[in-house]
């Protein structure tokens, strides 16, 4: 019999990490407990399973239990691990009906991911009030607007969930007001690109309320009637918390694995923690920073399948390693894409760079072609090295995957000069002949 | 007054030029001669102006010579040069209406762009029988589709404006039989990834002849009537010819001005040829390829434009370099998209490398989203060093700037780990998680 391999948590990083494992090493007894009732699920896909576009919740589950077992990864599903000990090298698990156990591991990854942030506010508690993390929660979504018919939701956050949420409510016809605390939606872009995309949410009637604080709920026990929010009571007979998520470290903590400066479980490029015999990966780890070189949290699914991918590789004895992110993120929003990598203009100014930035405007297609939109597009630069630090787009065609390009950029350190001498696609039904990205970078050249 | 720059040839990297160097210097006294009566058009929007996509073939016009003389750039259609005599600096021009005269320069130009071959075959000048590269030629097609309307099309060749061709005369309802003297269509894609664009034409019920040489046209003063092929006879009543361009380098060559090895005018990174004073761009000169470190001829609307621009900033003064080009296309052909950049692996042999390739075939969205479409990837590496050497796509959606990610990779000279390692968009509408192309790159690494 080969080592014994504890997985703790078992989504996209943590079953990346038990298939990968189990492909380089057949002899492994891999184990994985996790604490929902699922396994294997792209919980990118919720938005649009509670809209509806995609048929059932269930879906966007990639494999169940069963079909890991046939690949002999033993899966636990409504198994919830309390604790970690590695000084005997064992985890303590609570069984579905509340009995627990002491399991032994040769080697343990944790992979136990983000959690909502639920503000202690009043009124949190009541029924028609949602955060979207697990399948269980998006089943209950979708539940509750079948069954409650909701007229008006209201929206807390307006980061990408919220956002997504925003546009599948709306496909039921639910009046949408959003609720933000800053002076933007999407943080993570600049304001002025940012605002491209509040005015998409405007045009699909969604009202947006910037500046406002959720202060509390009220309603009974049929439900939330109402969320008050910088003094305003806004009616809502469903609202949808997604004021962002922190990594779950709580298991690590107590374990006396250490956290890096962005409270995330800090591993090297192996997924390695501190402590020997223990990986981490995922939404509850960091990752190298190709731009800013330091330690980053941004818990996305791409970065964990590969990280938990890396880790599964060195588990299994591999020597594998993760050569980190540019922070690569693109949403829809309605009939808007927005994309970025890389650093903001108001991200770098705070990390310290000296910043210049261009804007450009330019067309999805040739000028001539019928359906042509703008893009926007912005890059954003190291004013003497002239070292590419971000870029960020938005427009209703071509951009979730224009923006790849700048990752590219990102990636491998070009300045931005040598981004605008790409010898990029074109054809006039895709693009003009400058392409976008190639009008903003020829911008900064001058 | 400055110097006198004459620019020969007014579309895509003539006018780039004139208005270049117009930017960077006032004081130019900036001349073109255009042998068509159209300047400054996007060519490659013909097949959608003839389709009827665009409303009118003079949609694709870009600026008119009115406008190019607000800019102080004297632009002169239906003028020919017919003779550049470098000793004397002068070009010898013919008038529309027939008379010539001598002009000087004290820099020129030559952007004359690329040639329809048209083999010397019986019928050949048939009413009814066209090629495609001027406003001209676009008008004329449009012009005999609308007045004789015709029922059946041919093409001959699957290249490019073959493919958009068919495209734009189905939408007629016009039945469409295409003819090429290869074993498949697009010779730059390796065959089994044209077999997927091939697979397309026949779903949209064009008849694809492959290995078929025509060997002449038959019709009478009414126009065409038949394509001999192969000793086949196949009616036709409209006949694009789309077998190729070749560069257009009479007045250079008879000017002594030096060929490069592909037959187009070989120029330096600033864009001169070697003749002192003499520069040119775009269709009719080569291009520094990246990935083989030699001169190519690959004429496209990008490289024209990026060239004429390059030229235009050294006329007027400037320092300016052209990188070089990686080969990148796109090509829509119905509802099909077909994309490569670099070497294809079949090229990649012909020019002796030791070649490894992988295929793979993932999800244009994330599987559980409607509407995804498979995109069949295929990446091309060199053995023993592993770097890229050439990529290609081909799909129904997501296809033409996905392709841009390995543009950058091989204008970089990347191995195919380092591409598999880039951070790129995900959301489920746009993509997997992992992205085609790093599932491909993925494949190579094991």
């Amino acid at each position: 019999m080969g080592e014994r391999v504890i997985v703790v948590g078992g989504v996209a990083a943590g079953m990346s990490a038990a298939s990968k494992a189990r492909r380089m090493n057949s002899e492994l007894e891999l184990v994985v407990y996790e604490r929902s009732g699922y396994v294997s699920y792209g919980a990118c896909g919720f938005p649009y399973a509670i809209k509806g576009e995609i048929p059932q919740v269930r879906d966007v589950v990639v494999r169940t239990p069963e079909q890991f077992a046939k690949q002999g990864i033993k899966v636990h599903v409504g198994h919830e691990v309390l604790a970690v000990d590695p000084a005997t090298k064992s985890v303590l698990v609570r069984r579905p009906d509340g009995s627990e156990f002491r399991d032994q591991w040769d080697q343990l990854v944790l992979t136990t991911g983000g959690v909502s942030i639920r503000p202690p506010l009043p009124g949190l508690d009541l029924p028609g009030i949602f955060t979207l993390r697990t399948v269980e929660d998006a089943l209950a979504i979708r539940e509750w607007i079948e069954t409650k018919k909701p007229q008006r939701g209201v929206i807390v956050g307006g980061g990408y969930i919220g956002l997504e949420m925003a546009e599948a409510l709306a496909a039921y016809g639910i009046g949408i007001a959003l609720i933000e605390r800053l002076p933007q939606v999407l943080p993570n872009l600049d304001h002025e690109i940012a605002a491209h995309v509040q005015a998409e949410l405007e045009r699909q009637h969604v009202s947006v309320w910037l500046e406002h604080a959720v202060e509390g709920f009220a309603g009974d026990t049929n439900g939330v009637r109402e969320v008050i929010a910088g003094g305003q009571h806004i009616p809502a007979d469903i609202v949808i918390l997604s004021v962002g998520i922190r990594p779950g470290v709580g298991l690590a903590r107590e374990a006396g694995i250490a956290l890096g400066p962005t409270g995330a479980i800090a591993v090297d490029d192996h997924q390695r923690t501190n402590v020997p015999g223990i990986w981490a990966a995922g939404d509850v780890a960091e990752a190298l920073h190709r731009v800013t070189g330091r330690p980053a949290w941004i818990p996305l699914g791409t970065t964990a399948n590969k990280q938990g991918r890396v880790a599964g590789e060195n588990v299994g004895g591999g020597n594998a390693t993760f050569k980190g992110i540019v922070g690569t993120a693109v949403v829809k929003a309605f009939d808007y894409e927005a994309a970025s990598s890389g650093l903001s203009e108001a991200r770098a100014r705070a990390e310290g760079y000296t910043v210049e930035a261009v804007s450009a405007t330019a067309s999805s297609r040739a000028h001539y072609m019928p359906g042509h939109q703008p893009i926007h597009v912005k890059l954003v630069y190291e004013a003497e090295t002239r070292r590419l630090l971000g870029g960020q787009m938005v427009g209703s065609e071509g951009v979730a995957k224009r923006i790849d390009v700048i990752a590219a950029a990102l990636h491998n350190g070009w300045t931005v000069d040598e981004l605008g001498e790409l010898d990029l696609s074109y054809a006039p039904p895709f693009a003009p002949v400058w392409d976008p990205v190639l009008v903003a970078a020829n911008l900064a050249r001058r």
